[in-house]
């Protein structure tokens, strides 16, 4: 079992603003940064609730037949689920892991700041590719949190985008 | 008047542990990652007292003949200035930008996480080059605080070095 996260950051690291806003993401027709070939290499979306009800926001559902995983320790008060693929689920990131994988999953996209950062102090993210956006909010939701230990990583490439977005990809040193 | 900032960070955006450590940076015979290009391009450095007393304990005094200013409230607990070259100076980033262009400088190094956080707040960086290590530190002294708005930044360039630092450069969009 493999997890990854592919998420956009500002520079200083926030991936929405304190309310939830994404309106500094490039939006629109911009240019390919590399989500649909990331989409093949993962089989099962796991997302916590905040950002769950952020995709919801969006209208279409973007997941199309993968299937998507919704974190919450209180799921009667979750939103209707908008597709059979979305399913529910609580606990530890290694009970997720290891309910997925009796699954048959074998590569997680983790997805949502607070979900990440539980996974990342758990040990169970393996890749990290993360777009800059070319831009400070100043406040905002970080990406990264509290962890206990150092990470190491090891970079992997990096790509430069005309729109200015720099995404670098690293492994986790296990 | 220009100023720039030269810093490296961890992938989490910390530029020092929370007791001020470093040794989480690559040291010793690394590859060159720019420095020196970058210090032919400015005629001053502004710093805290925070980075002011880390940059003692280094040893040799790193800086040689290029004027170093360092901002302080407290001058009088300020530790003995180890050069000539070396002065203290009070008051806002305006003030410090307006007393130093008045002496004649015209490319100010501005570093060290506080001053880069006031200066930016004020609106008095032009040029960012940060360089992340491939770490995730988990919790330290962030590089990057609270502003009260948006700063929208020109991406320049990027490039990524065998250690594995990834090296980008930002004008910051006036």
């Amino acid at each position: 079992m493999k997890a990854s996260v592919f998420i956009a950051t500002s520079l200083d690291g926030f991936i929405a603003r304190e309310n939830g806003d994404l309106d500094w993401l490039p939006g629109g027709d911009v240019e390919d940064h590399g989500y649909d070939a990331f989409m093949t290499t993962v089989d099962t979306i796991v997302m916590g609730r905040g950002t769950y009800e952020k995709v919801l926001t969006f209208g279409d559902w973007a997941f199309g037949e993968m299937p998507v995983v919704v974190l919450t320790s209180k799921p009667e008060t979750l939103p209707a689920l908008p597709a059979p693929t979305v399913t529910m689920m609580s606990g530890t990131p290694h009970e997720v892991v290891d309910a997925l994988r009796a699954r048959g999953a074998k590569s997680l996209y983790v997805d949502g700041g607070v979900t990440v950062q539980r996974f990342l102090a758990a040990g169970l993210i393996q890749r990290l590719v993360i777009t800059r956006v070319p831009v400070l909010l100043g406040s905002g939701r970080p990406l990264f949190g509290a962890i206990g230990h150092d990470v190491p990583l090891r970079h992997v490439t990096s790509r430069a985008f005309d729109s200015g977005l720099v995404q670098s990809e690293y492994e986790v040193v296990a």
